[in-house]
């Protein structure tokens, strides 16, 4: 039997002491007489002692097969609401399909953002007091994989080195909540954005899969894979793939994949092959402030088919494939406006274009009486249009457009 | 050979000193020797005598024909530029047609909101400090109308009565002029959206006829007439005609036709028949954030087509009418959101909906396992839906739709 | 002995789905066996049948001796914090004091501004999407009056003849909340502004004094209070009252106040008198953007001063009386600026100045190399200042000063 | 004679096309016959030649002796407007003293953030679309400075072993320049926070002095030096100095003391010795949203005392010297808020708390019948209070405090 549970993460945020919460549901096979509820510890601030020294021996192996973990959040950047709609499509469908994995799914997962209105529009992208971008604080330190590679014990390497894996992953992931746990504690305290992203990691760390739903602003759909990973990442069947480096740029798919890359590194210096690793992924589902249910059951699609091709679910009826393009980022240039003024948008999201084509053009109401009254903006290069700025209005300096340079 | 002449009116705003204009252009028809080069007092706050009586023997009957005058401004909602667009499509045709009359053309003609940024989006709506709707703040009282006709003489009443309402007609028009003057000079000041508005309403005071070029968030096209004006609106081939009574709630097309309406009431009620009028529309292009060159050629087609049917142009091609549908404006109706979420919207700016068909839906994402995910919102009645809000996340109050009841 | 009760009133307003409340303390004192707790109906949207017609017969007369009940609410502009700083020394104080009436409390009133940020400050004074002053939507509609007086029957009105007002009292209140019902419950809805507002007289209804505790932007203590009320406001012990008209602008005091005037001018014409009325005032409580808790156990003095003026508390110590000034509010002017620039506010709130003083000068970094520099802004009459902008920064147009002329 | 100029240079911004600009003040001793006016081409964009290879030797070394240059700007974070207020101040008495350098002054510098106002503030810490601070994307990059010491000639080289310095200084600030030029003239362009900072240091890049006028949110005065600079910072004679490291994170002072830094440094490894270094700081000037010219006026005497101390002026009266703490970078510590609510801070800027010590109380509204109303906020370690947040309503994570740590 499939269950569906509900919990209430709670991140107190309101001036009156409301506290508002962000819905965390998790979804997984339960025999006839399991206990599997959900750990409400997951998000409890009060139970990481920072006083303690971090003493891995308490993680016991467990004699129980555990299965894969999947952790699929959306909205984190507020007005990218699509991906919410992707998760109850998920809901629905997972329902109904065989799982070999547990998942986890928190739609929403931006209680800051999500009440910050500005104009008519959402303005979640960034703290309104600080400009820090919501996808930027999520925690990774190197120097905490050295520690815990300097912790392994001489009995814990034996055991990778004959092959089993699974207690140093268990061991790890356990260390790492420890130290979001203790940055979260800290004196001094941190910034509300840390605050939500390492809050966020405490609930993802457990994952082996790690899908952050956004979208562009006007966007086609895209997806961020980290370069070891693009192979994979075709099983979305999302037409194009931005291929990023394994490092670190504060971003929760960084976050995710980067310490197990590095604890690897670290690990294979010894002489020892640590193969584990986490998939995650930044996955762009179109265009900002819009839902489309019809959209979104077809964007499950994607994901579901992924997941199948992963062996974590069953019985999904599959995709019809499309062409997919990968991208290296250092090929995935923004083009800048060089000129204020009102803009219109040439070039589509999804559009191949040629260098020299004329992508946009700018008008300029104080030269209606001149030939200066557009001026049209051109590819430097030739690529495929990702997205461009949602607004007509632009300054000197505002992103026009996201192109995939080939 | 007609003449196009540029100014810049400035609007001293910014904090560091920085005057800021808004580009105001005039087209006419320029004979050999003429001088009319454009009259840079009529946004001169320092000639205003606030002391002096005014005096209405001032203004002097002209012995040179007056051409009739148009008005046409744009964007006063920062972010509904489509206006602007248009403005440069009637700059470019204009030029190359007959002109029986002269034009004023203001794009882009609010320099507080066309700065004011919020997120990705320009927030020209409302004046960000006190929450003034831009296009509410337009100067009328009635007592103004009264003291003008109180001061009329026994000559200007005759001359009426003998079928001349020209001088009359220019004489109110200076008076309301000289008051627009008295009120941006007072002690005590006006607030920003009322020294915007009235400084717009000296240029605009000479019209004959006044456009005022507006946008709706996701909209389709409509204007909004006066009761008295609709037949004649149809000109403008918009598929979508909003009646509205003669009274006055703020705007410019409300301020300019208004005047003329209760001088006409009370020179009837001295047994004068006044038939001079100024016609004034808001004309509602389509959707906000947006510019689009080649609908701004369609859209300067329907205002060219109601300028040649009203004698002020010649040679216009014309255009293909379309169906006009006339709502009266207590029919028009809006429907504010009785949930909060993320929502969907299914009827589209120009559809017809039956009452009780979903038009919209609303995801709740604490509801995803459960039947109250998803809430249908209904149409109230039939009608057409003329609008929607822009963004997909919405609070209980929001304003879905506005529906023209049918 | 005296009860506190808390009750959280939810307001949906979350786009995740995320019920928001606001906290309601009810005060009160209780004997043995008393079972008085809050009503949670009071703010139930599904209760209230439109299709039935109001029948004022199920207006109960009750035998038990109803005790006047208070209202007071604070921070419905969210930023105008430290009235909840006051209500929090009431809830302290009132507890070890003798109660005469039951108290109603509701700090932080509005969920929507609470979160509404707006870089480093709180922007809680209008609906973000809208501009609508959270302040100005109140329901007061003249025609409820004229529909409640024509449904009297001869009874009661036989029975205010006879000097019995209670129950008339009774009935009109059940009425004007039956009408807030049909409001928020309407097939088309109504704007958030009016939800939350219409919501909080709900629960306000019932009191038979209303106070709405704000603050000013830079500010010093005032109250507003209706001309009828003006003597007994004194009773605050506040040095400035501005004394307003019974007339409708859209806020709460207003709209508490309003009804009564009418139905007691409605009855007149019948031959009938009514004495009863609401006691409202909007009480201002020096700056936004701030709390202090000693100035709160301050300010808290002054009303319960006027509780124990009015015999609703005993107990209290009083309080130093300080000189009362009373304006009328068409003395009580705006002074908006008519230069952009820097301003430095020389004159503080409370202090007296005289025509022609210099109270601002305004800097223009244009002109640092010329006498145009610095511009000095003089009191254009003399009076007292009782608050000014709290930025430096100015368009022409900002609200510099509110001055109370003598 | 001391000459002002000023000339405006502009930093196209406005979607109508509007040009805005910054006041930029020139003030030097002028001499008979010499002629230097203010040389427009530094914000000139169109002279760039970014295909032309740069050619140091196009850098002619002047008999004429080059005069010290300072250059002090306000307001890049544009609620931050003592500054300005100050340069005023510095203006008006520079004119009266003997000057031994020329300066340049640009008050209000940020025309992006001047006009962005948030509610009835100033929101002009960080780019509204995109969250970028506005002080923290000026150019440095290190392979500049390796690639201007790899087209040293021998020649150059000799010149500065042989004590001649001023060749070299001037070649390298040429060669700086030039790379900002390449950076603004890039195909694909640049944001707009880079558009803005690297325009600034177009024009800063000349000076020997650079200041860069600041505020914090409620702040005491304080400077940020960097740390081979504190002993001279105490001639400012401000109470509290922060030295910070010679490393980069985006800074205008960083921005122009790392290249010389990094410059000695690789001389150095050649063997060659650089003594000349740019001496640059970020002066706080206690609070935003306010300007105060009495407080300028004594402001403006720390920055002539330093002027006077470093020889580039005479004829200043002097100063009362304070007392001068200064703190490692690494001991200025930021205390974030562990709770939302309402804050009352009880220790104000400039005062000296201890471990322990309550500095700030949290006033949480749905606990007024409970003990947990009010929460306190102690200090983590003993110090000077710095400043602390502008508004009492915080979240959790807001920036409540900074402390110097002593």
């Amino acid at each position: 039997m499939v269950v569906v549970e509900k919990d209430l993460v709670t991140l107190n945020q309101d001036i009156a002491g409301q506290e508002i919460g962000i819905p965390v549901y998790r979804i997984f096979y339960k025999q006839r007489s399991d206990k599997q509820s959900f750990d409400k510890k997951t998000a409890n601030k009060d139970n990481a002692n920072k006083d303690a020294l971090y003493d891995l021996s308490q993680v016991k192996s467990t004699s129980k097969k555990q299965l894969p973990k999947v952790y699929i959040q959306s909205a984190v950047h507020a007005a990218e609401m699509q991906g919410s709609a992707v998760i109850f499509k998920l809901i629905e469908q997972l329902k109904n399909l065989t799982l070999h994995a547990e998942f986890t799914l928190v739609p929403n997962c931006n209680p800051f953002g999500r009440t910050q209105r500005a104009g008519e529009y959402l303005q979640g992208r960034y703290d309104a007091t600080t400009g820090n971008n919501w996808n930027r604080f999520y925690h990774y330190e190197p120097s905490d994989v050295v520690e815990f590679v300097e912790t392994l014990t001489e009995q814990q390497i034996s055991l990778i080195e004959n092959g089993s894996e699974s207690e140093l992953v268990l061991a790890f992931k356990s260390f790492l909540k420890y130290k979001f746990g203790l940055k979260l504690d800290q004196d001094w305290g941190v910034n509300t954005a840390q605050f939500l992203n390492t809050t966020l990691q405490e609930i993802a760390v457990d994952a082996d899969i790690v899908l952050d739903l956004h979208t562009g602003p006007a966007s086609t759909h895209h997806i961020y894979s980290p370069e070891f990973l693009t192979q994979s990442a075709h099983a979305f069947n999302f037409e194009n793939i931005i291929s990023i480096p394994t490092t670190f740029a504060g971003a929760l798919d960084e976050a995710s994949f980067t310490p197990w890359v590095y604890l690897a590194e670290l690990l294979k210096q010894k002489g020892i092959t640590l193969n584990y690793k986490v998939n995650a992924f930044t996955i762009e589902l179109g265009s900002q402030e819009n839902i489309c249910l019809t959209q979104a059951q077809s964007d499950s699609g994607g994901i579901l088919n992924y997941l199948q091709a992963n062996n974590l679910i069953d019985g999904f009826v599959g995709v019809t494939p499309v062409e997919v393009t990968t991208t290296l980022l250092k090929n995935y240039k923004t083009l800048f406006s060089k000129h204020a003024g009102m803009v219109e948008y040439l070039a589509k999201p999804g559009d191949k274009v040629n260098k020299g084509q004329v992508i946009a053009r700018v008008l300029n109401s104080l030269e209606f009486d001149t030939k200066h009254a557009v001026v049209d903006v051109t590819a430097p290069e030739s690529g495929t249009i990702i997205l461009h700025y949602p607004s007509a209005a632009v300054q000197v300096g505002t992103q026009l457009f996201k192109i995939a340079v080939s």
